[in-house]
């Protein structure tokens, strides 16, 4: 099925956050031109580009951002295929598993990957009203329905079947806070105490404020190639040893579960199965915390731990930097901000930089394996990829 | 390259049209089990799916389409991956494209190609705002350019520079619903004389309403398969003998020409280069005729008239059906419709239809390779394919 093997040869990000005096194409620019100077080509190197944005064309009236992207990092006089790639908050995700897809399969060379959503300028109501695009907007979102309510469904039943505390939801954002103090790029730079989640404005009960992932802007980008031709470009490529999608109902109500994410589950069974290795070899991973309950979920679900066990995994520190599994040492979602689109391509980011040993402050001591989960709506789409150290 | 050929296996439709009494999901559901039943495959043979749309976000507030898709042709529980392509005017073209990749790179063997918008349910001027999202916002749209309003002035230059005249724009829209007038899907299915093309009201000078595809809904879709296998499922299948996407500057005033789209040159280029053939070995052509002045233009970008003699090879009637090439044989968008998602995965229904002798009324004579032509915003994407009888 696929023909030969893919590595990450350039990666380049934005700082995420409220960034007032940057626009989508500008931000897009500067992480595309970082992941080309990184990956030592130029940009007529470039065989194609692949963009994941969820709604440029709510959030700033602008749709056909792939030939718009392409544009500005001055490449429109070469003509590129320019694809954009849409699923929600799995947009950038997705774009990447369609890259890595074309160039495993012989189709292109040296692809562009690039994530980027600018959501700060629109109010906050509007903003949640348009991810809530993600939803079923006939059966869900129609009716009022938010992705925090439902996702706040999901934590409740969780509490209910499991045992799961309050108190552990707030562990998840206690830990990815202190670990985006430690990345100069993440929107939070500041260490919480589990007090200041608990006793936050209520948006959904049982999840406050700090249980949720804020409105950002950001931009990130990768250069692919086959990796066979790598070293020809730098001396620390990374190799993607898995990529894989699945898909389940668009509404939440349509599953058999609330608390096990069946996307989530298909997706990285088949993303080990193609790597040929079991979830206790990862030693890093940036999985989807748009909510708290959302990483603990995905914790569950990777197979990292126990159904029901995620919560006291959290709780006990098993998650942090240097322990059992660093599970979202860039900040995550919750902290290191959410550009929608940009998200999925980001977590790519965070796990080349732990490979390579350029992490800065929150350096894992030893990372060989790392595996980046992104979700769309409330796991109507999953991604699941797998990089590798060579 | 391309490890193996692909061909088209099934085929399906909606009719176009205002079609009040139906949801984007009812539509794609209907066009997507009609390609399937066409292709006579079971719905759990698919192995992914390739979905085009422009914004449902902004016509139904629904982004994350593909796996709503998915759902509701009864797939949910087969968590397929599923990816949502967008690029304008040229979605569909450009989701096909995608499909075609991944089985001529050998990943996938069965795949389902959708398009579909629901244009109607939001007004007039919002969908004119919304399809000028597929343009440059900050420097064209914000000012309140339309997208009619730029293919005004590529109207105006072409009559400038080659003396092509109001009524050869007028003869692209009698030809086309004279054409769509054979076409039971058709949005209209009136043939139109001269006159009433010139006594329209005006949109953008020159253009009148006439010389305007319309605000329609609708869905189209496919199934591909590697050739090698295509027998198996059924007795008439075509064989995608290219395709190919280009890009260009995002705003219309960063061209060198306001009269030649190179992105329709150079996927032209690549797609007649990828099959070995010359332009003049089209036998049946569904061009992007979204404006008259757009049909002119294609005709020519797409080497089938030279440059300038795009306006008189219609007045003079070598465009209409068992002529000399057969241009927009369905109606093109200008009378079949324009459910801006479905558009170029329509043409590739029309041009399978030909093909296969199954176009009732309007059936060519002759048809052994037909070519189809599917563009966004100003041509900042254009995708080209070509399909042959085998």
């Amino acid at each position: 099925m696929i023909k030969r093997e893919v590595a990450v040869i350039g990666i380049g990000t934005t700082k995420f956050g409220e960034l007032w005096d940057k626009s989508l194409r500008a931000l897009g620019m500067e992480a595309g031109l970082k992941a080309i100077k990184d990956a030592g080509i130029y940009s007529q190197d470039l065989e194609a580009l692949y963009i994941g944005n969820m709604s440029g064309g709510r959030f700033i009236q602008q749709e056909h951002i792939a030939p718009l992207i392409s544009d500005y990092v001055g490449l429109a006089s070469y003509h590129l295929p320019a694809v954009k790639v849409e699923a929600g908050g799995a947009s950038g995700g997705l774009a990447f598993h369609q890259a890595y897809a074309a160039v495993a399969s012989g189709l292109y060379d040296i692809v562009l990957v690039g994530g980027a959503e600018k959501m700060t300028d629109v109010g906050e109501n509007e903003a949640s009203a348009i991810l809530a695009t993600s939803l079923d907007q006939e059966w869900e979102a129609f009716f009022g329905v938010t992705v925090a309510s439902l996702y706040a469904m999901m934590a409740r039943r969780h509490i209910y079947e499991y045992g799961t505390t309050r108190e552990q939801l707030a562990e998840v954002a206690v830990k990815n806070h202190y670990h985006a103090s430690m990345n100069p790029d993440a929107q939070f730079r500041k260490p919480i105490s589990k007090d200041v989640v608990l006793n936050a404005n209520v948006v959904a009960s049982p999840l406050g404020v700090f249980d949720c992932a804020p409105i950002s802007d950001g931009a990130a980008a990768l250069v692919l190639c086959p990796l066979k031709r790598a070293k020809e470009f730098t001396e620390r490529p990374v190799k993607v040893a898995a990529s894989a999608v699945a898909t389940d109902t668009i509404a939440l109500h349509h599953r058999k579960s609330l608390t096990t994410m069946l996307s989530t589950v298909k997706a990285s069974e088949r993303a080990y199965k193609m790597a040929g290795i079991k979830p206790s070899e990862i030693d890093v991973a940036e999985v989807h915390d748009s909510f708290t309950i959302s990483e603990i979920m995905a914790i569950e679900d990777l197979g990292f731990f126990k159904k029901g066990e995620g919560g006291r995994a959290v709780e006990e520190k098993r998650t942090y930097l240097n322990c059992e599994i660093s599970i979202n040492t860039s900040g995550g979602l919750k902290a290191r901000g959410q550009p929608v689109g940009a998200t999925g391509v980001a977590q790519i980011v965070e796990i080349v930089q732990q490979l390579r040993g350029e992490a800065g402050k929150r350096q894992l001591k030893e990372a060989e394996r790392g595996l980046t989960h992104n979700l769309g709506g409330t796991g109507a789409t999953a991604v699941v990829n797998i990089l590798e150290v060579i």
